[in-house]
C-alpha cells in the first residue's frame, strides 16, 4: 500500500517571508526517495485554531502529516497543544523529556517555560534528540499519524531522516528501498558533466535507477544514483545497483570524480595530504579565513593542516609573510604569501590567495579578480582566476573553492 | 476591511524537493507589507483535480488566492484549466496575447505549444508581462479572486510587486501597513529571553502590536516586533509604535541586545571598532578561521580589522604566536595567543579561541570546552565557557558567537 504524507510547517515568520522554508522540500525529497506519496504541503502560522483546522484538512486527505516546528519553549510554541486538540486528549508531562532537561542545564536552574517541552500529548510517543532541546511526537489519529518534528534545520532533519521515515515505510508494510549516492565532481560545469553522462541517462531509461544533477557554489556539481529495489534483499540489490552505476559513470568521468556522498573538497584535500605525508598551510586574503575554516571542519584536520595566516591588510602580507613592496593584488604577491606562510608555519605544502571580493575594486583589478599562489615543497606557482559576480559572499566562497581545487589537481598529478 | 489572501505554489519539482519554493515567502513579505493578512500558503503538484480542490479550500477561508507557476506552454501547465474551472466557465482565445507571442517569435514560427498561453479563462483580465512570456491572470470568483501569475521569480516578482498588490490594496478599500524590527539578542538562551519579556507579551495581547522569537546558533536571538496600522497615517503610526515597543523591550534586555535588523554580531563589534578606533587581530585555533571569515564577510572590515593566525597545531601557537610550554587548551595559553597575535600583527585588540571542537576530548578536556582569551591595548584577560554539544561544526559556531559576544561586551564597557 502506497502511503501518502503531507508536510505542515508551522511558524507566523514563514507566511511574513522573514524565513524561508527549506524543511519542507528536504521532506518532500525524502519522502519521494522512501517511496511514500506527498500531494500537499502547507505552511501555517502559530495560531492554535489554523494549525488545528489544518491538521484536520491534511489528515482528510492522507495517511500522515509532519509537522515542522512550534516545540520550543516560548509561548508561540503551541503544536504540542493543536495536535493534542486533534487527537481529543490532554498533555502530560513526560518524566524521560523532563530528566534530559535537567540534565542538559546541568545543574542550573532550567527556565520554567522550558518544562513546556516536557508536556506532549496523551498517548504520543516521544522522540528524544541527540541534538538541541526540542523533542519530537509521534502522535497516533485513528489509523492515522501526526509526527511533529522541530523546525531547526539540522534537528528536523536528524529526526525525519531517522525514526519519522521508518515509521512511515513500517506503516506502508511494503519491503522496499531507497539508495541514493552522490558522485562529487569539481573544476567541470554542470553543463558539461550532463552531456558526458548523457549516455548513462539513456542507458537507464525507464528502469528503477536513476541520474540526477544537483550544482552549488560550496559543493561542486553532485550527481545523484538513485536505486530502487524491493522485496526480501531490497537493500542487497539497491546497493548492488549503484556500485554499478558508480563504476559506470566513473568510468566517463574519470579524474573529474573527487568524492562521494559527503566528502567535501576539504575532505578529499585532507585524504591527499594524509596519505602523501604532507602539512598544509594557508595565506588567505580575501577569503579572510573561509579556506581554513573548511579545511579544518574535518575531523582529525591537525594531522595534515598546520595553520593559516589571514593576512587582510599589506601590513601583515609584508610583516608577517615577507611580501615584498608594490601592489598585492597580483601573481608575485600570491607566491610570495605561499613561500612566506610554508616558512612561517613550517609546513610541507602552502596554498593562498589574494584578489578582490568586493564591493569595490581594488588596485584597478575588478571584483572577482583572484590569484592563487602555490608552494609544494619549495615549487612555487601561481594562477590567476576570474570569478563571477554575485556578491562578495559568493565571490569569497568561490575563491575557496577554485584554490581547493586547484590544490587537489596539483596533489593529485605531484602522488 | 482587512483583506486575507493566501498563497498557492503550484509545481510537482516543489513537492519533490528539486526546487525550494522562495516565491511564497517573498509574496508573503510583500502582503504583509501592504497590510493584508496571508493566513495559510499551500503547495499542490501539477494535478487538476488537486489544483482545483485547493483553490476551493483556499477560497472557503479566505478573500483572495494568488497561484504561482504552472502558466508556462507545456502540457504540465494546467493553471488556467483549474482556475476556469473554479470559475465555472471556459478557455477563450486571448487575441492581445496571441499578438505578442506572435510579436516575441519575430518572424519565427511560434510553436503550436505555446498558443496556449494565450488561452484564458472567460471573465478573466490578462496582465501581460514585459518579462518571459507567461501573462498573469486576475480571476474573479464571486466576490473574491483569484490571481496567476509564473512561477520564474523574476516575472512573478515583477507581476506580484505591481498589479495584485494593487488591485488587492484597490479591493481592501483600507490604507493598511504591517511594519517589522528585530531586535537582536546575544549571550543570552532563547527560554530567558522569552522570560525576560513575558511582560511585554501580556501587555500587547490582543492589540495590532505583536512579539515572537526566533534564534540559531549563529543570528543568536532574534525578538520580532510586528506592528499593525490603518489610516491615511498608517506607516507613521506603525513605525510609532515599532519604536515605543523597541523602548520598552530595551527597557527590560538592556545591553544583550547588540542589533537591530540585519546587523550581524560582526557587524556590531564592527562598529564599535572602528568608532573607537581600534584595529582588531585574531588567534584561532579550535575554530580555525571561522572568526576571522566571519569578520571579514562584512564589507570594509580592513578599517578595524588586522588579520588573524589559525594555530592549528601547537607547534605554529609557539613559533608564530610565543605560546610558551605546556598544555594548550587553557587559560594562559588563551592570554599567550591573544597577546601574541596583537604584537604579531601590529594590532591595538586581539581575540584568541582554543579549545575543544570534537570529536574527541584533548589534553583531558571534554568537547565543548573553550577559552577565549582578550589583549585589549595591553590589558589581557581570559574566560572560559563550556559550551552544548550537537557536533563538531555547531560547537565551533557556537565558540565563534560566544568570542564575538565577549569582544562586544568588553567593547562596550571600554567605550
Amino acid at each position: 500500500m502506497a502511503l501518502a504524507c503531507e508536510v505542515l510547517a508551522i511558524g507566523t515568520e514563514l507566511l511574513l517571508g522573514q524565513v524561508v522554508d527549506t524543511n519542507s522540500a528536504w521532506i518532500g525529497e525524502r519522502l519521494a526517495e522512501a517511496g511514500i506519496s506527498c500531494y500537499y504541503q502547507a505552511k501555517v502560522g502559530d495560531n492554535h485554531d489554523r494549525i488545528v483546522a489544518a491538521l484536520h484538512s491534511a489528515l482528510g486527505r492522507s495517511d500522515a502529516v509532519i509537522c515542522c516546528g512550534g516545540l520550543g519553549p516560548t509561548q508561540d510554541d503551541i503544536t504540542r497543544e493543536a495536535i493534542a486538540e486533534v487527537m481529543g486528549v490532554g498533555l502530560r508531562r513526560d518524566q524521560a523529556i523532563e530528566a534530559g532537561l535537567r540534565e542538559r542545564f546541568r545543574g542550573r536552574d532550567v527556565p520554567v517555560s522550558n518544562y513546556r517541552q516536557a508536556d506532549v500529548p496523551e498517548g504520543s510517543t516521544p522522540v528524544l534528540a541527540s541534538v538541541g532541546t526540542a523533542p519530537g511526537l509521534i502522535c497516533p489519529v485513528g489509523g492515522k499519524v501526526v509526527y511533529a518534528v522541530p523546525g531547526v534545520p539540522s534537528e528536523m532533519r536528524e529526526m525525519v531522516g531517522g525514526p519519522v521515515i521508518e515509521d512511515l515505510v513500517a506503516r506502508s508494510g511494503e519491503q522496499a528501498t531507497v539508495r541514493s549516492r552522490f558522485l562529487r565532481v569539481w573544476g567541470v560545469p554542470e553543463s558539461k558533466v550532463a552531456e558526458v553522462v548523457a549516455p548513462r541517462l539513456g542507458a537507464l531509461e525507464g528502469g528503477p535507477t536513476t541520474i540526477a544533477f544537483l550544482a552549488n557554489v560550496t559543493e561542486g556539481v553532485r550527481v545523484r544514483i538513485t536505486a530502487r529495489a524491493s522485496g526480501p534483499d531490497a537493500t542487497a540489490k539497491a546497493t548492488a545497483a549503484l556500485d554499478a552505476e558508480e563504476a559506470a559513470l566513473r568510468e566517463l568521468l574519470g579524474g573529474a570524480v573527487g568524492g562521494v556522498d559527503d566528502e567535501g573538497l576539504e575532505v578529499v584535500v585532507g585524504r591527499l595530504l594524509a596519505h602523501a605525508g604532507l602539512r598544509l598551510a594557508v595565506a588567505e586574503s580575501m577569503t579572510g579565513g573561509l579556506v581554513s575554516a573548511r579545511l579544518t571542519s574535518v575531523p582529525g584536520a591537525s594531522r595534515w593542516f598546520a595553520g593559516g595566516v589571514v593576512s587582510y591588510t599589506p601590513q601583515v602580507k609584508r610583516s608577517v609573510l615577507g611580501v615584498g613592496p608594490g601592489p598585492v593584488v597580483t601573481s608575485e604577491a600570491a607566491q610570495e604569501m605561499a613561500a612566506g606562510v610554508r616558512q612561517a608555519l613550517g609546513a610541507d605544502v602552502a596554498v593562498s590567495l589574494t584578489g578582490v571580493a568586493g564591493p569595490d575594486a581594488q588596485e584597478d583589478q575588478p571584483v572577482g579578480t583572484l590569484f592563487v599562489g602555490l608552494d609544494l615543497q619549495g615549487e612555487v606557482s601561481a594562477r590567476k582566476a576570474v570569478l563571477g559576480g554575485g556578491g562578495r559572499q559568493l565571490v569569497r566562497e568561490r575563491a575557496a573553492t577554485y584554490a581547493l581545487d586547484m590544490l587537489r589537481q596539483h596533489l593529485l598529478q605531484a602522488h
